[in-house]
């Protein structure tokens, strides 16, 4: 931690040095005047931190977060959760959502996001670009699933082959207007809601393409037993043959791994989305994430927007933490054997997670503020007139990062910059 | 819930009336003129709830709230909160943080508050000064402990006698100031750190002044097995026996009671406040809130600042029903009886422990907007320039009655008021 820094920015966005600063013009001068001429200080008050990294959440469930959190995830999924994806295939409906979302997120310190939107392909262009116009770093999926089972009739892909031709399409509308900034997923919903050959031939558009891949694994007893039953193997296995799981790719959840899957998965380096609020409502267990690390598999944080009704990431890290907690002295007290040993996080791991274990595990130059990675960064305002309630004469840095950590939220933070952009969102009206 | 209301508060503070409003000048004049000349419009975007009751909250842990949240409960207690609450014995100092913290309470839309103060009997009565002051309801102890093995020599009564007259002056001064708005409680800190002595005196002092009693209780692994070998009995028959445990008693946490420890304190009409995010971290276990309901106990909720890190009784509530879902679901997943069936919440049941719950487990007339009770309640903005994310197309009541608990915090409240007042403290410079 540098208490009083200066981070010289090139004109690519990404970071050239990190050096406490003295503020003598000889410094300044050594930056050069195209960089000089745009000194930004932030005075005393404020403290910069590496932008968030949200590796989960669905954009089309912005409109319900925080509401039917009460139900199991088959009900919450086809009472509420499919009728409003279904609604997206209104464009412009879409469009008015992402221009609400995108600001918000950019305003909680979401830098980088990675959105699953609906099956639809004018409303998922419609998200990658509005990720572009309002400058926050993304990775965008239309969502593919055909399964007849899995899905209701009025909100699916009307063949196997109909999807991967749309999911393809939509690779490529993104990938013309996303430049470095926002670039395409491909994203099979989950194998419960896909047929195999749609799942098999996605797997093969991701090695074609090189696209990174998303999906949902082993969440909850209901999918990880629905997976058992039909591919006969574990959601982590099935996901492996179908060339789903793979280097960089982002599965939500994984509550259920077993050792087997762990080793398995990090052998070909996709990595997980640990998403604990979400998880206390639909995956009947607490996501092992001390021991997934362990195992050496790449770990991020996510909202899981609107499975979690939360999407500020730093008050995903709390969650992160407490759930850890849970996992390791048990819960029910009747049960003297209820303690899981060596499961917790501290609140550095789970902003370490919520910064640049989301960046490994995208393979992005983000995460940290450090030479040669983007410069995605948060300032935070940790004045007397804020909510982090830190005392200068109490508090020293160690403390004063918990307090920003657990305690932070959108209105202490006072600007963000994405490559080097200041996009702070204008206050709302 | 009436979607607008004419709410019709007498001089006293209480309500009078709650009609469906009509705008009608006959309905203002029915009124009579001396209320009607106190209209107050919420307009459209407002939504007026019950005052939020926070049960149990340690007022001199405030300045570390939100820190040390890694640590067990013994090694947080000697080495961060004891130094910090000696730090009490500053009485301008405690002025200086109660002036503070009371405001910001009331900010987060806390109207009653049930504290815990330092040993000190000027903070204390400074404390109850501030309450009356800003014009929050409360509850306000002075923390009685003397025990040599449970306390440090630099932080405890120097006897029994002498924390027995400490706390007995204290409730004096207290009632001196307070009115009906501030009451004092006797305040044993817990039996470990509470010698035999002291714990029979003050249960004297409550028969003798019918003073309200609050403690913790069987809180944690290390607690429970404390009292347990102390005193050969569970803390819940250990408290009831000193006379402690009694109508309207407010025993923290309570974690590890037995099915014979809920019966024994709900047939003396003693009361729980839940404190589940502090029980995360503190408390090696869930408290079983619909348990503990099941069997007749009162329960509120608390924050348990500082040993959980949020003051936001709304955000409280959604900790609640987390909590109580790993509780449901368990959280080990290689544990395949790891349920605890029948144990989950609702956003309604628990938004219900903090307001109605609480007022119940003190025996106060607040909680709820009807008549005869203290009109102490909260106005919300649900506009679109709020947090709460309130779609008025697409919610309907009971989402944006969850979204509302989910996700309003100080932001979104735009006025508070207590016993008809209005408290609604100035924005922070």
């Amino acid at each position: 931690m540098l208490t009083d820094a200066l981070i010289n920015v090139g004109a690519d966005g990404r970071i050239i040095s990190v050096s406490p600063a003295d503020g003598s013009s000889q410094q300044m001068q050594e930056m050069g005047p195209q960089e000089s001429a745009a000194v930004i200080d932030l005075g005393p008050s404020t403290v910069l931190i590496p932008g968030l990294i949200d590796t989960h959440l669905h954009a089309p469930q912005w409109p319900q977060r925080a509401t039917g959190l009460d139900l199991p995830l088959e009900s919450w999924l086809f009472e509420h959760t499919f009728p409003l994806e279904a609604r997206f295939a209104d464009a412009a409906y879409a469009e008015q959502v992402w221009d609400a979302m995108v600001p918000h997120l950019l305003r909680n310190g979401t830098t980088t996001a990675v959105y699953y939107s609906s099956i639809h392909e004018p409303a998922t262009t419609a998200l990658a670009a509005a990720c572009v116009q309002h400058g926050q770093r993304a990775f965008v999926g239309r969502v593919a699933m055909d399964h007849p089972d899995g899905t209701p009739t009025w909100y699916r892909d009307a063949s196997a082959g109909e999807a991967i031709d749309a999911s393809h399409r939509s690779l490529e509308a993104i990938a013309a207007i996303g430049g470095d900034l926002v670039r395409p997923i491909i994203t099979p919903r989950f194998i419960p809601a896909c047929s195999d050959d749609l799942l098999r031939g996605l797997g093969q558009l991701a090695t074609e393409t090189g696209a990174l891949v998303q999906t949902h694994c082993s969440e909850s007893d209901w999918q990880h037993a629905n997976v058992a039953e039909r591919c006969g193997r574990s959601d982590a296995e099935a996901l492996i043959d179908f060339g789903l799981a793979r280097d960089h790719s982002v599965l939500a959840h994984a509550t259920h791994l077993s050792g087997t899957d762990r080793s398995a998965l990090a052998a070909v380096g996709a990595g997980i989305a640990h998403c604990p609020l979400s998880n206390s409502y639909f995956a009947n267990a607490v996501f092992p994430a001390r021991r997934a690390l362990d195992a050496g598999l790449r770990v991020g944080l996510g909202s899981d927007i609107a499975g979690g009704p939360e999407a500020s990431m730093l008050a995903q890290c709390g969650h992160a933490v407490t759930a850890s907690r849970m996992l390791e002295d048990g819960v029910d007290v009747t049960n003297p054997d209820r303690a899981t040993p060596d499961s917790r996080l501290d609140i550095i791991g789970a902003f370490w997670l919520a910064t640049v274990g989301g960046a490994e595990l995208l393979g992005i130059d983000a995460g940290l503020i450090a030479p040669g990675r983007h410069f995605d960064a948060v300032a935070v305002n940790i004045g007397s007139d804020g909510d982090t309630g830190i005392d200068p004469d109490l508090d020293d840095w160690p403390r004063r990062f918990e307090k920003i950590v657990r305690a932070a939220r959108r209105h202490d933070i006072t600007s963000v910059w994405v490559g080097g952009v200041d996009v702070t969102p204008p206050a709302k009206k």
